[in-house]
């Protein structure tokens, strides 16, 4: 883990809301929809298939703990679940709740429009609500 | 499993390759990526979470198996992974080949113009050597 530095862009265009056991658990800045970014601490990685079997079956867990914890909290109708790194190479998982009628509903996020950054108190009560829901 | 069927609109938009221990793998009838789609075969799930917990894990095994022969059999770019079901709403996985140049790169493939089909014997061919690539 020591030689892990998140990637440059993820880390302009999203805050960290915390670290989860393999992954950190960053905030996309874009209000348009609630969107996480689930990054694994290792370096050089941009396959799930670069991961180590227990780092690929810990990822997992980690996209399902959150995904379920950002359902609860949105009450959204689809969770989208990404990993494309066609941009950012460094391996990152996108958790995206989805509500119909959201900008470009039902296509992707990925591409869309321009991203409206929240204020910081939107990001701090958001992160509040999420980090609750995650907690046991 | 017994309960299981596909859902027609994956049916119909993509032929069946082979099934692995979970997971029908189907290839989608669009030439323009090498477009891959698993399917748990299990009836009435539509969030990773809906799985259970050794569902989730064989998932993973499977996406990172799949991933791993298409990457072969491409030299692909980026392996793409997304779990969207915004439109179909049974769980079920792309996995996508893209490489620098193709339609729509570096953007996502959803949604994105008219889907081309494959001749049978394009078709033949590419499974021929998916699954060639998938056996041990």
């Amino acid at each position: 883990m020591s030689d892990f530095r998140p990637d440059e862009r993820l880390a302009r265009d999203s805050d960290l809301l915390t670290k989860i056991g393999l992954c950190e658990l960053r905030l996309m800045k874009d209000s348009r929809w609630p969107w996480l970014v689930l990054v694994p601490q290792r370096p050089d990685v941009s396959e799930i298939f670069d991961l180590t079997p227990l780092d690929q079956t810990m990822l997992t867990f980690e996209t399902v703990l959150v995904s379920e914890a950002l359902k609860t909290v949105t009450g959204a109708t689809k969770i989208n679940i990404g990993a494309l790194g066609n941009i950012v190479r460094q391996l990152h998982v996108h958790i995206i709740a989805r509500s119909e009628g959201d900008p470009n509903w039902p296509g992707p996020v990925w591409g869309y429009g321009t991203a409206e950054p929240r204020s910081a108190d939107e990001t701090k009560a958001f992160a509040a609500k999420l980090l609750d829901a995650l907690a046991p």
